[in-house]
């Protein structure tokens, strides 16, 4: 807490803040109402929260409110939307005619916020992860020299999240004093009083353990929420955080602090009623059909070629630390460029970009879902963030990065150490289930480089590239197959081996393209030609490419892979190829099938069924059954 | 804190521990030596914590120390699996000879445990799930009237990830006082120094603002480290957390806290120089060539039938409803069945068991990765867990999953809220890659039921299932298909419309299965027969009931499903057939490809290409380009 505090706001400002609280309740409750569902309670709790923050605190341009000079609101508890869409209309960023279409089809107002909204950032309403959003929002800021502050707005229910205390103890240990946490501790959960109720005492010591000022306020109470929304302000050196006790469904007498009105809209004649209680209500205003979406999502800023990469053909060097180099090169032509990692640099190789240029790598300890909501804050900043950890451990985000996928958000994130090639360190290391989990987000690209001119070279593509790119890298070190030049489209593949006489297309990466070529080497020397292909890019699928191969070849396909069976290379090749209509003649898809064990790279590729003696034996089993 | 303390130790019982931590020591290191890799100075910060858990405070049953009357001992920090395993076998669960075979592929004892290891309930080694196991088989042993308590040992890097504090505030919450955690606070991280480094009273604040009894101590203290763990023993009311401050590497003068080490075995030369360190060292015994692993792991308890679902056919019931209805059935005649919810147990029903037996329902809160590792807890003491929320909220603990799937665990999950046909509350809501991630967990079952009899069937086989069981339910009512004596077998489906006449095959589940119905009829009365298949369950999948049906229409086949495209029933189906051989002529994969929007369901289902509308179209492509 601060010694010095500013003078409280005289009563003569405090009561246009407590009349924007009040209209910010009836437009919450109408609008509601109107959609016939949603959580008018939980906007409520927070109207004095709301307005003072969007009508006293906060200092953005109407017109470009998620400029980055502009202040920021993070909307955590989403599921209280209509406040922040009353809020952003009564503040002048749509017109409050437009709130009356909440949650309808043709409506940019969807149920919970999402960044098509002016003002929003990224999408909430999965629980706990807009504390991270603020704090990679307030990191975005400071890194480009604006003043801008930054509000995050929880509810005490979210607050058993562990991911935001994963954001709290970031936000603390980095002192990003921009970031200020406001708590609307109303008590209520969904379906039962949250875990701490009114004790308001738990939040203070949980965030003040680790680093944050903090204030606890009756969130009803306007001066008091005003006085510490200055007090945030004139704290230096730590982030703040306004733990406000306030009530679920306050202002109206039959919704205040009452059990089983969670999620539920008020009927007609309920609104009524509870329009009576609060006092003048404004006309409704029609809406006059306009969208006041954004015309565009951020894209990533366009920047110069990096150095080319430097090995030689048959060179020996592992994606994952290609990876690295190709971030260092890609720091150097554009500023833009941040890694955040979880205390694995130095097996990720994100610590080459902290050699060159140590502050553009940031430590995030090991925390992967504040990394991946931070590096969405980021990415909304107009900064392109590479996140990076083993692959498996990315799972831990996976509901981040779910939701980075619906905010559209500009996030790289590069997962080593895939597959059981890992060896000794056993199943707990190994991604095996990244790729499905990867490809099943909308929009999201997937890249698998399988040597270090490519991992290079899709490092740079991501960072040009909109939406999520996702880098999987290989802990083995292989040989390099392309030239320094080589261009790797997206979509796109490379064929490695082929001839006028392919009995079968062989499709791999990563470590089990090598394997494909092993089997390529065999096979040849037997008499029979494979067509081997480098499926750089997972997703979007070159199906064209792949079409034309594997019908070159008369429909017979393996695929082979560091993965699981399910959502996978196999699924996705196969399935594209089916429903593009190539005859499938002869189909089999090499892939781990359970889960495995410790042990040397090669032993496990070989007992889990992906080295080239299983490539080899999928090919004579094909062209037998021929 | 206490009041009442015992007695510390006298002198004479503290030098065999002393003893123990020496032995400990030297197995680490020895072991990972030997085999070339592991994380022996992780393994040298927890000597005395180890030794004075194992040797002085744990009693638990050598030859069976997983039973439910043994003190469990959970190693949250997995990667210092050597140290463990040294102390089972200083224990007597194993022989001493048995250590040197560490990370071999031909060995249990993996590079990060798993429960195949006698002694071991789950995997660890992805960091941050320990306490929550612990918290699980806490709980298991207090319902199952054991006295047993449970040991975590954690890491001071781990305890940056969320989900430790999710542990910490449910083990405060319900005052779990059979739970210890012991903090191995060394300060050092993979890549850096962590976080607080020394600063062991952050980690007190933490746990204390969460309901802990904390003592920190000198980790290397063993009086301290024994008469903390007697005082845990002697503070009832609250779970106890020891917070060791100790050094990585202690105990050999080249590795005590210096940075560079983590993850590296000594060379041979190094080794010998560590032994001369630290005292007469036993001599290395042989391996036997014998398997210590356990014979089997738990198998969830049998039961007897519980009463039939009371539906008639063509009442509409939401299938997340028939789910509560089922579980309760199921606990009435299975008492080892719990719900763990997040929350939510009004919206996905959990809440019908939790009014006719209010003590099966374990409030979680919204905490999604501790319901699912307390589940994995509770699983490995014998009974029967299943955790609720939103399909889309347990992709937050994707990773939990994961390492449940390692662990072998019998955990159930129903998730809720599936697809676009949630409808209003929009896409943060929704769940659309459920299906990809779930699939991808090896010998995890999937099952999408689509009415309310065979949701109650599947809640039933769920229980009698080993292994992951995930259950997707929707949110729509929908129709009673099936009467109440149906069998569902696994793997299986229904085919719900056939003739001999069938020009195409259509695979849905759960609300699609309605929009093929409906399709069908609208065929039908345009004189095109179609197969209507209900794939109730994804995985494992019936191929060759599959193969059959698609090879009688001709090869013809459309899927439709309330997912998105990648790693759903679409890519299993059409992949599964291709591998089998089935000439597939014509394939249409209906499913969502983009990220979704608010509206009403059935806007949505259409919007998004999912209807019955786009089976038709579907079909009829099909048919024309015959």
């Amino acid at each position: 807490m601060t010694a010095t505090r500013p003078a409280a706001l005289p009563a003569t400002l405090l009561e246009p803040l407590r009349e924007k609280a009040r209209l910010l309740r009836i437009h919450s409750m109408r609008m509601t109402t109107a959609a016939g569902s949603g959580h008018p309670t939980s906007c409520l709790s927070a109207a004095e929260l709301m307005a003072a923050t969007f009508f006293h605190a906060m200092k953005f341009d109407v017109a470009d409110p998620n400029s980055l000079a502009s202040d920021r609101f993070v909307l955590s508890k989403g599921h209280a939307a209509p406040i922040l869409y009353a809020a952003l209309a009564e503040a002048g960023v749509f017109p409050v005619s437009r709130l009356m279409t909440l949650r309808q089809f043709s409506s940019e107002l969807e149920g919970h916020p999402t960044p098509w909204i002016p003002g929003v950032d990224a999408a909430t309403g999965s629980l706990g992860q807009g504390l991270s959003v603020g704090a990679g929002l307030a990191i975005g800021a400071r890194r480009q020299k604006s003043d801008a502050r930054v509000y995050v707005l929880m509810g005490d229910g979210e607050m058993a999240e562990g991911s935001v205390w994963e954001a709290a103890e970031f936000a603390g240990f980095y002192k990003i004093d921009n970031l200020v946490a406001l708590a609307d501790v109303n008590a209520l959960g969904q379906s039962d009083r949250t875990m701490y109720r009114h004790d308001t005492d738990v939040y203070r010591r949980k965030f003040e353990s680790q680093g944050w000022a903090t204030e606890v306020v009756d969130g009803h109470d306007m001066a008091a929420v005003v006085a510490a929304l200055d007090h945030a302000r004139s704290t230096p050196g730590q982030p703040y955080a306004i733990i406000a006790r306030t009530e679920k469904g306050h202002g109206i007498s039959f919704l205040a602090d009452k059990d089983g009105w969670h999620g539920k809209a008020l009927s007609p004649e309920q609104l009524e009623k509870a329009l009576a209680e609060i006092g003048p209500a404004p006309p409704v205003q029609k809406d006059d059909g306009r969208s006041y979406a954004r015309k565009s999502l951020p894209v990533p800023p366009d920047f110069p070629a990096p150095p080319a990469p430097e090995y030689k053909l048959g060179q020996e060097v592992a994606s994952r630390e290609a990876y690295g180099t190709g971030l260092r090169n890609l720091a150097s032509v554009n500023p833009k460029v941040y890694a955040l990692t979880g205390d694995v640099k130095n097996s990720t190789f994100s610590d080459i970009l902290q050699k060159a240029q140590p502050d553009k790598l940031i430590q995030g300890y090991i925390a992967e879902q504040n990394l991946v909501s931070t590096a969405v804050g980021m990415a909304a900043q107009g900064l392109v963030p590479f996140v990076d950890t083993f692959a498996c451990f990315l799972s831990r985000a996976t509901d981040q990065v779910r939701m980075a996928g619906i905010s559209r958000s500009n996030i790289n994130l590069c997962g080593s150490h895939c597959g059981v090639s890992i060896g000794e360190d056993g199943p707990s290391q190994m991604a095996l289930e990244d790729l499905a989990i990867f490809r099943a987000i909308p929009g999201a690209a997937v890249f698998y480089p399988s040597d270090g001119v490519c991992a290079e070279r899709l490092t740079e593509e991501a960072a040009r590239r909109p939406g999520i790119c996702y880098l999987r890298t290989s802990r083995p070190k292989t040989a390099v197959l392309y030239g320094p030049d080589e261009k790797f489209p997206v979509p796109g593949l490379k064929v490695l081996r082929q001839s006028a006489n392919d009995a079968v297309t062989v499709i791999g990466a990563g470590i089990t393209l090598y394997e494909a070529l092993k089997a390529y080497d065999e096979l040849k020397s037997r008499g029979t030609a494979i067509r081997v292909i480098d499926l750089y890019c997972v997703k979007p699928l070159d199906t064209a490419a792949l079409a034309e191969n594997v019908r070159a070849t008369g429909g017979r396909v393996v695929t082979v892979e560091d993965h699981y069976a399910q959502g996978g290379i196999g699924e996705a090749v196969i399935t594209a190829l089916a429903e593009s209509g190539v005859a499938l003649a002869a189909v089999r898809r090499l892939a781990v099938d359970r889960v495995p064990h410790s042990g040397k790279p090669a032993e496990l590729i070989e007992t889990f069924g992906i080295s080239a003696k299983h490539v080899v034996q999928a090919v004579d089993q094909i062209l037998q059954k021929k």
